[in-house]
């Protein structure tokens, strides 16, 4: 097995320098920029940081492939091939960063063979960073990580992100998702804003379950692995193999978990990050939930009493 | 004007001293036992700590009078007289606090003539410890807070959080409403599992609104103070003026973000923190709906379509 421990050092290495752009940026006013939706925002930081991690991994590694949030918004094609390849969201967390509210991060993951060989988090506000390598265990400051282990849902704090998406179908599939989680019941939803952080606290312990629909690859590779390697499980939101292109995830402390949750939930349509088209994936049709003036509704159909 | 300044720094030096055991319990394996329900959760540590705030506060000052959640819930009347009295929360979170989530404050507000004179909220895990006096700011670790001042909803980050209520009418009007607020849109909703820490949020900018129906007075009311002096604005949800035992509240950036908020949101009903017959208040009944295995219906008709 060929180690990867040089490329993992030098992107934490990256990952801090990178942060100190980020921090002094964080506490300036930002010229914003939309993009998908008027919830998803973009910053010169952004972009900036992009450039200043893909320059010094390229200026290293100049075989390396990259996946990069900004890249991707500037027209690059997401394409996972079997060459060593950094996936890279420059600031998970941008309306955070945009808001000054303190979870922000610096998420870097490496992939060869399509495996996700390490990740790294960077929470640069209360600096605090997360990393994992494939078969060598999770860390937080070079402390292990451990999951919770909590197998029972009703005992589950679970957290999640509703994201950009604002049209009334993904709204109102994620907001009834939250409405059903609730009534099993789990103690409690949490959302930090940003889903790299979010996804890292089931890898501590502190939260037993994350899922999210919508994010991108770049949001939860690295999470992902840091979640695996502190013991959890990292599924589909129906419950299948985990993809990091197909923008589901559930993150949990258990198998049983991960498996009550992706009863519970439902999806809604979104196209695959490796999707040139876009198009929507009409197999993950859920039932159609509207909003109204007053209130939900079923469409085409009156709802049950 | 009276000078409560002496109390204001006996009640930091307690919150300080009643963090140490706050933060050593943190670490380990808790014994739980349920309140109101199934997510209303109490330890042996929230119990064992109000009792060494309420010890050393009635120690210094025999004559003042106190409100704690604990002794709340061990069937103590909450009656704000204007005597001098201090409202207590020894953990803000415990369901945070239960599960390490790394987000748990101690909250101490102290009214006079059924006026708050002064706030402190101390978030124990990553040490911010937020106070606010009347007239004289607020202040986060020594340094000045200052609202965002944002007046417009849809640039706005809002957290707010579901709570333990669990009936079908609470969660469907809670979600519903969230629902709501991104429709508008806002940037973003955000719940980090405590209403002090939350409502803290927007005192420092980092958001631009909170709003919460079903907390009670010792979660909000050191916050309120805080907000106020940071120079935003408190407010019932339905933009009335504020009333901490109402059990509902606005904080906000500015008056056009919380006249907003009170029109998009709607209550269900709760009783009062003051009410003894902890009688439904029929008058804040809203449209009534409920989740069924098909979905969320209105009941006693059909939903619109």
């Amino acid at each position: 097995m060929a180690d990867w421990t040089d490329c993992l050092n030098f992107g934490i290495s990256i990952a801090k320098q990178a942060s100190k752009v980020v921090l002094t940026a964080f506490q300036q006013e930002k010229e914003v920029k939309l993009k998908s939706s008027p919830a998803d925002l973009v910053t010169e930081t952004d972009q900036r940081v992009e450039t200043i991690i893909l320059s010094a991994i390229r200026s290293q590694y100049p075989q390396h492939r990259f996946i990069g949030e900004e890249s991707v918004a500037a027209g690059e094609r997401v394409e996972l091939t079997d060459l060593p390849t950094w996936i890279i969201d420059p600031i998970d967390g941008t309306v955070n960063f945009v808001h000054r509210f303190p979870f922000v991060a610096i998420s870097i993951a490496f992939t060869v063979n399509k495996q996700t060989e390490f990740g790294i988090v960077y929470s640069c506000v209360d600096d605090k960073l997360f990393h994992a390598q494939r078969g060598r265990g999770a860390f937080l400051n070079g402390e292990p990580l451990h999951v919770s282990g909590q197998e029972d849902i009703s005992q589950c704090v679970v957290v999640t992100e509703i994201g950009a998406e604002r049209d009334d179908l993904a709204l109102s599939t994620m907001t009834s998702n939250i409405f059903r989680l609730l009534k099993l019941p789990v103690h409690g939803v949490r959302a930090l804003g940003t889903a790299a952080v979010d996804m890292c606290q089931v890898a501590t312990g502190g939260a037993d379950a994350y899922y999210h629909i919508g994010m991108h690859c770049w949001d939860i590779a690295a999470s992902a692995i840091i979640v695996r390697e502190a013991g959890g499980v990292v599924k589909d939101t129906d419950g299948s193999e985990f993809d990091m292109m197909s923008r589901r995830v559930i993150a949990a402390s258990s198998a049983a978990v991960a498996s009550r949750i992706a009863q519970v939930i439902r999806p809604f349509p979104c196209s695959r990050d490796d999707d040139d088209q876009h198009s929507v994936i009409s197999s993950l049709m859920s039932p159609a939930w509207s909003w109204t003036l007053s209130g939900w509704c079923r469409r085409g159909g009156c709802c049950p009493r």
